[in-house]
């Protein structure tokens, strides 16, 4: 089983059937997107002789080399025939991007019921239909139809995505790409004929470049399965899911959207409970909860919460979030206050928020949390980059201080202009997950404590 | 009442005092921005002859005008020396920028009451201590003490801000301007040692300039005159409040940062709710909701929602929010259907949600809304730029559909990179409210629904 996916994210030699150079087309966008892969491609389309530089060849069958993964983009209605072709040339892995199938009406759910027969008789192994298929950042495999102009690719790093849905595959990593968070594998199953989430789970447990993965899903293939390869996975690296399709209404859109039912959302959260899975309760949340287990090096085991702040009204909303994630915040030892008071001018606040105010500098932040971190579990640290006291180079105080108190940290600086978007960058290099608010940046560390929480619990 | 105001909104003469060229004082960034303020000023310090240009004061005694409206940037012990030259000087309202009151301790709070005692005895109206005071792009007076280097600040528009916090008035200016969205006025009362909450929203019910209001508040001066102000206020124009020191956490911050009780929560909500306010539940919800109250034009006066997309999933969690909000999401008329599905691919689905798929072009949202849109009460439109089929043009087509039905759209774009943020742009410009999640756009939609209904009632 696990060798077959390493297939999908590691072949040498990749066929891309219906490939061709006409605009909006996939079969353009994939072969371009072929361009950054470090194996041999193989275009096939009996109506071109090159494409993009490549030999194209007539039929899969011209192709000279043996191919370890053929992407297939070609119209529904044509597919049936071409996994004929696929195995008499001994090809055992297919991504089929075409759609058409079961999420379009009955003649396409038989058709897709067909192939499915077809490839399970045939011993071989579909990711899709309806699908973008597989992303890998270690060797540039790339069968998604969007244009990287479009669709910019994340950098390489340890998040791994793995979606039911194409569109979010695809806006999480534009999200990943936006935020500078790195990006190792992405894969989109689409219609599910044959690769489900739990084999994509089992894969990435055991991938080297995997440290985290956020899912998207609207409907679970088998449910026993699932819960068995979340469980495996979750003691080994945290995983964040969005389950889709929670309520009625949701649940409807489901039907046409990929043709599955939705079931019971409360025996989903039952079983992401079970697995030690942490739930995100949308796309903010999805990629904000990801951000953290992937950036973040130190855990989170329990939950006394230290804010500090530029600006008290921040504070208090981080507070009230703080509350309703279950942090506690004790106020600060009267040590740590007598020094931070000789530290800092008489109208900085020096309990639990610390507030250095609106005259705050760079090196308050680091003074605030070197003396005050280490009798903590985490912190929140929010800066607006409004005050003139406070420049980007406060990034690589708070990162020193968190590094040094080895306790995680995320931070909260809205994301407005110019050089508010640099600080932002500056902390996300430094390996601290930045929030556009203080609820998002507190509700990270949450997902974080959730994360660590099941790690520490299976040691 | 309402004149006491509108001299801090449109004073014809302003005096500083504290005018200074310090870097990183508060003195300076205002009267760097009293540079844009269509009136006269006069800065105040005795230890300059000239300050930016302007002949300096050494004293408010020596200013040679009338002054409307004096602004105190002085240490806080200065202060109350001050208000005594100030009565002499006959001068009847005044912005105390100064900190180090109520919020620092057992003496700043008795030279904050012995300050109230004496203005309150001169017949002088206070905005402030320990605040950033008025904005009003009408006039472009701003006491701001950040500058616009740090803080940028946003178009004229109809949108007017009541803050407690000075940083929260930052954050939203800030996010105002990112978003291209207009203001109207900003008054940030702080301390709250005279002119408070209720006053602000008297003043901006009456303000031709101020279509909506969204207020920060931690706690109330007066829980009656509020209601009272808040009902009235809410007959006319809507208002969003964010209230924040909501469970017991966040109220001990509160204590520590403008030294006022938070109360309880539930009293508040309950306050709202009979005023008929929008509740907004942090900093995003309260941004979001502001925007699309502010932008839209149109009312949404019952619930029957239509979605149209690009990415499946996307309307998934999109419905999925819709039935948290109260939405209802009737499938689509047959007739309706049928003309869909003639003009349309038959791979896009055609009910509600209507999926136009990663093939849909510009003029196909145009088609979904001309022809859906009548049939409901309200859209949101999730576009998906990664998509090569759509363009920035879509903005307008969607625009167009929306105001030839007269039906109030939200957009959902993901403010990624580049022409995700063109995109983004065009429909604001266009009057659309974009945000950069599906719950988002649903959640600022049933927000604008609370106005209607609302103003609906109250006719």
């Amino acid at each position: 089983m696990l060798q077959d996916l390493h297939g999908f994210f590691y072949p040498r030699t990749v066929a891309l059937i219906g490939a061709t150079d006409k605009r909006d087309k996939p079969g353009t966008a994939i072969l371009e997107n072929l361009a950054h892969f470090h194996g041999a491609v193989y275009p096939v389309n009996p109506k071109h002789e090159t494409l993009l530089g490549h030999r194209c060849y007539p039929s899969i069958m011209d192709v000279p080399e043996d191919i370890d993964l053929a992407i297939i983009a070609l119209p529904a209605a044509l597919v049936e025939q071409e996994i004929d072709a696929i195995h008499r040339k001994s090809i055992k892995r297919v991504i089929l991007i075409s759609s058409g199938f079961a999420e379009a009406g009955a003649k396409g759910m038989e058709m897709q019921k067909r192939i499915a027969d077809k490839t399970e008789h045939y011993g071989i192994r579909v990711i899709g239909p309806n699908a973008l298929g597989v992303y890998n950042t270690d060797n540039g495999l790339d069968s998604f139809f969007v244009s990287r102009e479009r669709v910019s690719r994340p950098v390489p790093g340890r998040l791994s995505i793995i979606s039911q849905s194409g569109a979010i595959t695809v806006i999480l990593m534009e999200a990943l790409s936006r935020d500078g968070i790195g990006l190792a594998k992405a894969v989109n199953y689409g219609n599910r004929l044959d690769v489900d989430e739990a084999d994509a789970l089992d894969y990435l447990a055991d991938d080297p470049q995997t440290g985290a993965v956020a899912m998207y899903m609207e409907s679970v293939g088998n449910g026993r399965k699932f819960l068995k390869a979340a469980k495996a996975f979750c003691e080994k690296k945290p995983l964040v899911i969005w389950k889709a399709g929670k309520h009625e209404m949701g649940a409807a859109a489901v039907a046409s959207h990929t043709a599955t039912l939705a079931g019971t959302y409360g025996l989903y959260q039952a079983a992401f409970r079970q697995a030690g899975a942490i739930e995100a309760f949308g796309f903010d949340h999805m990629i904000d909860a990801a951000k953290a287990v992937a950036l973040m090096e130190y855990p989170c085991i329990r939950g006394r919460l230290l804010i500090v702040t530029n600006g008290g009204g921040m504070a208090v909303a981080a507070s009230d979030q703080a509350q309703l994630e279950g942090f506690t915040m004790p106020g600060m030892p009267e040590a740590v206050r007598a020094r931070l008071q000789q530290a800092f001018p008489s109208f900085f606040v020096t309990s639990n928020p610390i507030d250095v105010t609106g005259s705050g500098r760079n090196e308050d932040y680091y003074t605030a949390l070197t003396e005050a971190l280490p009798h903590y579990d985490a912190a929140v640290v929010i800066v607006l980059m409004g005050s003139t006291t406070v420049t980007e180079e406060a990034a690589e105080l708070i990162a020193r201080a968190c590094h040094e108190a080895k306790k995680p940290v995320t931070c909260c600086i809205l994301q407005g202009l110019g050089y508010t978007r640099e600080a932002m960058s500056a902390l996300l290099k430094l390996g601290i997950p930045v929030y556009p608010s203080p609820e998002r940046a507190v509700r990270a560390l949450a997902a974080l404590r959730k994360a660590t929480c099941r790690s520490a619990g299976s040691e």
